[in-house]
């Protein structure tokens, strides 16, 4: 297949969506605000109660399953709270892909227990769970309708956080991911006062982590960047290079921490690669995409499959079906971030090459290519094409994606191609 | 000269002194904080008003001598305060290296107008020159002790900016550089109330600037970064190479607007590049150097030469001076920043072939070389060193640097190197 060079491009973006007279979209203004403390480094856990004691009287100490128990964690933060006087509730049981029924009851419990702060510890599930009840305490009637009608949101309960995997970004982001169990869907809202206050980041607590979680956690914090990076929008070099760099230091360590897992440089890495790779900065200026989420989030509502492993199976797929929209994005990809070698010349098979070295990353780290992996049969591919593009909902059709605008019929081959 | 590979560093740091138990140093624990907003892109100078309206019901128009009246930067602003309904004071007249008179001036009109927040429409000097004001009001006394006792500040007003010179990075930084004229010093200080709240960067005010403060602004940017990057910190591969990224973008941009000042989009690189090369993101995990930094502002404060001039001089010169502390860093500088090619058993001449190209880079900015370019002779050298590590003052000698701890010995020998 020839190589197409798109220099123009006068398509509609997602997000700020502004061209100039000539058709082409060059850096867009921009807004960003990542207001978030981070406290990195070995013990700092331990600084929790301290760091909260001068903006916070009570938290609500909010946490998943058993691990931080375990561990010892959740014993280290409730010492930390009650050495510095904190005083505070508590709600555990969040689940991966958080639930809405769980949110109620924390908004509930807040209300009741006049929080002032929460308190996320754990990974981004737990600090989606948060952010999603810090929300609802000053919001009358359903939360839900926050994230499906896109209200806006004004006022929230501060959240501060401990973080336990690096994957989602949470910790310095203003977005929440909350599945509703009933509906069968999964959405993501994010305004900025959702961006947690506090956030801190003890490398050394990823030691514990399952391969699985860790592999997954890597393919969430990439395709963070993909979002950002994959984009029409010219003149954005400071931009494209920090994405590159920051995607070629989280790949490299990936492969370390994933045969060893207790290697604390290689996590500080990761750690904080993973916080700047969702907090917007490599995402300034820039038309940004969004498709793979979009199309992962359908797989893990009804699935209820882990969102680095379906981002992991679908990211490959849509890079081929979307890449002769702008081959020289694809290619630049494939040399700067995968080390590809090849001439302007043959640009096609340099972009395949990226696209194949790609695939053989994620099976290094132990993740899924395919649907089937992740037991997903062909029963429900339309249903949730459909879905991710709105259209299931009798609504008007609502594409997915920046640089190539996504269909339900698109979305619905790129599901195929993932099979 | 050979080149000799030092792995083993255990030598004290200036920040963050802390070196593991093989005296090896490895990424540091680290504390990072940036809640400036960032408002960036065309046209957006006429937003202040309506920023500014939520948290200031009065603010000090702070600003320098005639090229915002000239450019009418001034009425658009005064214009939008005006249109939002925000009151102010004024103050003009700051100088390039920032006086202390006028920041004396400023914190009796804040005391008196009941300000409650200041506006810096300008560059560095104007900024900085806010941000002493800033803190002055709620300080009891001379505010020069704050910089000259480094006195904790826990509280000041807050600044917003409008920026009109990238270079200082003052725009999102926590710092503070002032004259003290009748004392002949310049110093710095930082805190994090010092940390605007608001920056709004327009790149269409950059198209006016004169090609020496272009090329000076570049000079301090780019220090900005070489005082965080080189260190003898390890593990520290994210940092480093978003340190690389933002210099070989500042870089290749700077050749362009300095021979085409109307370069929108290069202007767009060079502007965020600047921000980010102070506002700490590239520092965190790292132990800094400064040195270049403090022996920069002894040439100010003496002889008031433009501070990114004076850094263009001696940083060339410093390295030379410092690289066999650490010839793998140097090297790794020359080979991904100045793009120097070379084998590893050539280390030594790949470190000056980047050395030399950097000089190189300077050259075609247009900027000085050595002292004597900026009419600085060898009478008042030693005077100067001495004062750099503060032996001039009868107290214990405070050494420049982190890589490599400068007596003043040293520092009068690289201001020899640089006559």
């Amino acid at each position: 297949m020839a190589a197409r060079v798109t220099r123009r491009i006068p398509i509609k973006y997602r997000f700020n969506e502004k061209i100039d007279r000539l058709g082409i979209c060059i850096v867009l203004n921009f807004n960003f605000y990542a207001p978030t403390r981070i406290v990195f480094g070995k013990e700092t856990q331990h600084e929790a109660g301290a760091l909260l004691k001068p903006i916070a009287g009570k938290v609500l100490l909010h946490y998943g399953g058993g691990s931080v128990k375990k561990s010892g964690l959740y014993e280290q933060i409730a010492a930390s709270l009650k050495k510095s006087g904190v005083a505070f509730a508590e709600l555990g049981g969040v689940k991966p892909n958080p639930r809405l029924a769980l949110v109620k009851e924390g908004i509930a419990l807040c209300r009741h227990e006049n929080v002032d702060l929460i308190l996320a510890v754990g990974g981004g599930s737990v600090i989606d769970s948060a952010k999603a009840i810090a929300m609802g305490v000053f919001h009358d009637g359903d939360v839900w309708d926050i994230y499906e009608q896109r209200l806006p949101v004004k006022k929230a309960l501060p959240v501060a956080t401990v973080l336990t995997i690096p994957a989602a970004g949470s910790e310095m982001s203003g977005a929440s991911v909350v599945t509703n169990e009933e509906k069968q869907m999964k959405l993501g809202y994010a305004a900025d006062p959702l961006r947690p206050v506090l956030s801190v980041v003890n490398p050394e607590l990823f030691s514990t982590l399952p391969k699985n979680q860790i592999a997954n956690g890597v393919a969430d914090m990439m395709s963070h960047i993909f979002e950002r990076y994959f984009t029409n929008t010219t003149a954005v070099e400071l931009t494209d290079e920090l994405c590159e760099a920051t995607l070629r230091v989280i790949m490299k360590n990936a492969l370390i921490v994933v045969n060893d897992p207790s290697n604390y440089q290689a996590w500080c890495e990761i750690g904080f690669g993973g916080t700047i790779a969702h907090n917007d900065l490599l995402g300034v200026g820039r038309a940004q995409d969004w498709a793979c989420h979009g199309m992962e989030h359908e797989l893990s509502a009804i699935y209820d499959v882990p969102h680095g492993a379906g981002l992991a199976v679908l990211t490959p797929n849509w890079m081929e079906y979307v890449y002769n929209e702008n081959p020289p994005m694809f290619a630049q990809f494939a040399v700067n971030v995968m080390g590809t070698r090849g001439s302007y010349r043959e640009m096609d098979s340099v972009i395949r090459e990226g696209i194949a070295r790609l695939r053989e990353f994620f099976r290094k780290m132990g993740l899924p290519a395919t649907l089937s992996e992740l037991g997903i049969g062909d029963s429900k591919l339309e249903l949730m094409a459909k879905k991710a593009t709105k259209v299931e909902y009798g609504i008007e059709e609502r594409p997915l994606g920046g640089l190539r605008k996504l269909k339900w019929q698109d979305v619905l081959e790129i599901y195929k191609m993932a099979e």
